[in-house]
C-alpha cells in the first residue's frame, strides 16, 4: 500500500482515533517503545501494511498474519486483545480494541480519503454549459464540459464532473458528487448524498413497444416512457450502470440504495432502502425489491416480481417468480471439467423420463 | 402520475383521437355529466391515473382495478365495453372501444411525448466541433460538445445531443437522433429514424486476436477489424449497448431491430429485421440471427451460430447451437432456497452415475 | 468487402509480403496471367474477396469455398498447397504458402489498417482542458473536449481522443491509444501500446462498504477505495468495460492482457498475462487469475477466487470455487424447447429425492 500522507502530515493514533466519530473504540494497548503513540500514515492489510500503518482483524482465523505484520496499529477485536495481552506478547503494534474492526477500518478509510484530497475549488468551469434558468447552489463545483439543462436545480457542496450531460428540470441533493462522464435524462431527481460513477446513465428510455402491424410485419411501435427516475438520499450508482425511468409511473431507488457497476434496472422498477447490488445485476421491469436485500453478481431477475424484505440472492441466480420469505435464494448451474460436464449436461435432458423409470421400478 | 399538459394546453378526448393516426378507434362511448368529451391532461395506468387522465384496459382480469379508477375515459376492448354496457354501471368515464388498446395506448403516449416537447432550437451549438467537411442537412440539431469527424453525412431533422462523438466518413439518416454521449467510429452508416441512447457505443472494434508466439508464449496479435457495421431504418438501441465492426466483412442489424440497455453484439453478426432483445444479452460473433425474434433479457448466445426467424428464447437462457425451427427455447436453472439448491445442485454431478446405476437396476 | 485502397495506392503481392515482419512466408507461388504478382487492394474471406484482394484458408474443410473464391491470391498451408500443385488445378490465383494463415491474415490486416489511416496530426486541440501540470510528451495527440488532470505524464505518440476524461496522476505509456469518451480515475497507471475503447471506465471505485447501524437499520458505510489500478503492457479494453482500483492494495492487469466489451473485472484482482476475456464477463473482487486463460463470453467468476494458468472457461459458465489444474471447465445448463426444459426443470428439483428412491431400490 503505497503511504498516503506525507508523515509530517500524518496524525498520532490518538489524534486519528479523536477525529473517527461513533464511539466505537472500547480502549487502546500503547504499543512499545517508539510505537506508542505512533503516526499513522496509511492503512493497509495485515499482509501489506508497512510500519506506519494501522491494519485490522477481523476474525481469529488471521492470527497467523496478525503474528507477521509490519503495521505500527492494529484494531482487534476483544477476544483478540484478551488473547494476545495474555501471552507474553512479542509484537510491539499498538493496538486499538474495537467490536467492530471492520466499519471502523471503514471510517478510518474514509478520514484517509478526506484528508488525501486536495482542497476543492468551486467553480463552474468555463467550458461549462450551464442553461440561465439552471439553479445551483455557490458551493457546487462545475467541471470542464459539463452540460447542465433548463431549470435544473443543484444544491449545496455537489460535484459534477467533467463531460456530464444534465438534461432539463433534474433536482440534484446537497453533497452528491457526479463522477465523470454521467448522463441524466430530463426530469430525474437525485437524493443528497449521492455517489455516481463514471458512464452511469439515469432515466433513459425503458424498454416499451407495442406490436404495430401497421407498419410492417411483425414490427414494434415505441411507447414512449412518460415516467421518470426518483432516487433516494445516500445513494450509490456503479460505472456504466443503467437505470431506466418509467413507463407511465416512476422508476424508484429508496434511499441508501448501493449499486455496482453495469447493474441494469428497468423501467417501473421499485428498489427499497439499503438494498445492494453486485456488479452485472439485470432486472427486468416492474419489479420491485424490498428492503435491505443483497443480489449476488451477475444474477437476473424477471419483470413484474415482487421480491421482499431481507431475501438474499446468491451471484448468478436467475429469480424467475416472486420471493415473499426472507432467506438465500440459489440457482446455479455447479461448473466442472469440461468432459464431466459433458457426461451430465446430457442426462439432464432426460430427467423427466429418468423419473418414469424410476416409478416404475419401484411399482415392480 | 404528473400531469403532462396544462389544463389549459390539454386537448379534449375527440380532438385527442382525431389526431392519433390509424384507425384504430370502433367507438366512442361518452362519458356521464362533466365526462361527456373531458379534457384529456395525461395518461396513467387503472390505478393511479387521475381525474384529468386516460387509460386503458388491456384485459378482463383488470376488470376490479377498472371499478375503481378515476380516469376520466378508458380505452376497453369491445367484449369488456359490451360487458359495462349491458350492467347498469356506475361508472362515469367514458370509454373508447377499440381491439388494440395496447397500440393505442402507445400512439396517445407518442402524441404526449410530442406534445410536452419544447420546441427544439435547430442550430449547431458554438462548443461542437464539426469538420468543415462533415455535411449536414439544415435542420439538423448539433448539441454542446459534440465532436463530428470529416466526411460525415446526417440527414434532414437528426439531432446528435451533447457529448457525441461521431467519427469519420459517418452516414446518418433523416429524424435520428442520438442522446448525449454516444460513440459513433469510423464508417458506420446509421438509417432512418433511429434512436440511440446515451452512452451505446457503434463500430468499436471487435474482438479478433490470433496466438502470435513471436511476441511472447500465450501472447495474442491484433486482427484489424476492417469490416463496418450496417443499421438500417427505425432501429432503437439502448444506454450502454455496444455493437462492434466486423472483422472482414460489416455488422448488419436490419429495419426496426429494437436493442435494450446494456446489450453487446459481437463482430460479424447479422440481426434480422423487427426482432427485439431485452437488456444484457450477449450475442457472440458471427452469429445470423432471424427476423421477428424476441430474445429475453440476460440471454447469451454463442458465436457463429444460426438462428431462425421467429425464434423466442427466454432471459437467462445461454443458446449454444443453431436453432432453425420457430419457437420458445429455454434454459434456465430453477432457483430454489440456497440449502435445497445445494442438495440438489450436489446430485447434478452424478446424473451420469445416477442413470448408470438405474440402467442396471432395470436389466436385473 | 470495400476495396480498402485506391487500385493506384495498393501494392503488389511481393511488395506486400516483403512489408510484412517475421518470416512467415514459405514460398509464393505466382498465379496465372494477369495474377503473377497482382496488385492487393484489400483482404477478404473466401466466400466475399475480390478480384483484387487476399484471401487465406485455415483448414482443408473449407476446400468447397477455395474452390470458388474470386481473390486474386490466397495464403494456404503448406499440405493445401501440395495437394493444389499436384492436381492440374483450374485456379489462377497466386499461392502463399505459410504454416500460420490466420496470423498471417492478422499481420496482413495490421497493415492494410495502417495504410488506410491518413497521417494523424499531432496536436493538442484548441477545446481539450489540459493541466499545466500534466506532463505530455510532444508525439501526444489530443482530441476535442478531452479533460487531462493535474501531474499526468503520457508518453510519446500515444493519442487520446474526443471526451476522454483523465483523472490526476495517471499515467500512460507510449503509443497507446484511448478512442472517444474513455473515463480514468486518478492514479492509474496504464502501461504501453494499450488499446483503450470507448466507453471504458477504469479505475472507478471498487464495491466496498461496511454494515453500518448507526446510520440506519441495514444501512451500508462506504469503504473508500484507497488502492489504485496497475495495467500492464499490449492490454486492450473493449467498450464500456470497468476495471474497479484496489480498497487498499491495487488491481492489476499484466501484460498482454485482452478484454472485450462489457466486462466487469472487481477490485484487488490480478489478471495474468495473456489471459483473454470474451464480452460481458464479470469477476468478482480479490480474484486472482493465472496467465494465459481465456474465459468465455458471458461467465462469472466469484470473489476471493484462485485460478490457475492455462484455465479455459467455457462461455455462461459459473466459476463459484478455486481452479487450480489447467483445462476446459464448463457449467450451462443446456437449452430446450420451452416445454422439454419445464419438464426436465422441474424434476431438478427432486434430484435428491430421486437419488434417494434408487438407494432404497438398490438396497432391496
Amino acid at each position: 500500500m503505497p503511504v498516503l500522507l506525507n508523515p509530517d502530515r500524518a496524525p498520532t493514533l490518538s489524534e486519528l482515533l479523536r477525529a473517527i466519530p461513533g464511539g466505537l473504540v472500547q480502549k487502546i494497548v500503547p504499543g512499545t517503545d517508539q510505537w506508542e503513540n505512533p503516526r499513522i500514515a496509511g492503512i493497509g492489510s495485515l499482509v501489506n501494511a508497512g510500519p506506519n500503518e494501522i491494519s485490522f482483524i477481523v476474525h481469529p482465523k488471521y492470527l497467523d498474519q496478525l503474528a507477521l505484520t509490519q503495521a505500527c496499529a492494529v484494531i482487534v477485536l476483544p477476544e483478540i486483545d484478551a488473547q494476545l495481552a495474555s501471552c507474553t506478547s512479542t509484537q510491539s503494534f499498538a493496538r486499538v480494541v474495537c467490536k467492530h474492526p471492520y466499519l471502523l477500518y471503514a471510517r478510518i478509510a474514509q478520514w484517509f480519503e478526506w484528508a488525501r484530497q486536495s482542497a476543492r475549488e468551486t467553480t463552474i468551469h468555463p467550458t461549462a454549459v450551464v442553461d440561465p434558468t439552471a439553479v445551483l447552489a455557490k458551493s457546487v463545483t462545475v467541471g470542464p464540459h459539463v452540460v447542465i439543462g433548463p431549470r435544473c436545480k443543484i444544491d449545496a457542496m455537489s460535484v459534477i464532473s467533467a463531460g456530464c450531460v444534465i438534461g432539463a428540470d433534474v433536482e440534484i441533493g446537497a453533497s452528491s458528487v457526479l463522477h465523470p462522464r454521467v448522463s441524466i435524462y430530463d426530469g430525474v431527481k437525485l437524493g443528497a448524498r449521492a455517489i455516481i460513477h463514471s458512464g452511469a446513465v439515469l432515466g433513459a428510455d425503458g424498454f416499451g413497444f407495442a406490436p404495430d402491424p401497421t407498419l410492417a410485419r411483425g414490427a414494434w411501435g415505441k411507447i414512449p416512457q412518460l415516467g421518470s427516475l426518483i432516487i433516494g438520499n445516500d445513494v450509490e450508482i456503479g460505472a456504466n450502470t443503467t437505470v431506466d425511468r418509467g413507463a407511465l409511473e416512476n422508476t424508484i431507488l429508496e434511499d441508501g440504495v448501493k449499486l455496482d457497476n453495469q447493474i441494469m434496472i428497468g423501467h417501473n422498477c421499485h428498489i427499497g432502502a439499503h438494498t445492494a447490488m453486485a456488479a452485472c445485476v439485470g432486472v427486468a421491469g416492474s419489479t420491485k425489491i424490498g428492503s435491505r436485500c443483497t443480489i449476488g453478481g451477475a444474477s437476473m431477475i424477471s419483470g413484474h416480481l415482487t421480491i421482499g424484505d431481507d431475501v438474499h440472492v446468491s451471484g448468478g441466480t436467475a429469480i424467475t417468480s416472486n420471493v415473499t420469505k426472507p432467506g438465500r435464494y440459489t440457482g446455479v448451474f455447479p461448473f466442472a471439467e469440461h468432459i464431466e460436464w459433458q457426461k451430465n449436461a446430457a442426462v439432464l435432458q432426460q430427467l423427466s423420463t429418468l423419473r418414469k423409470r424410476l416409478r416404475k421400478l419401484e411399482k415392480e
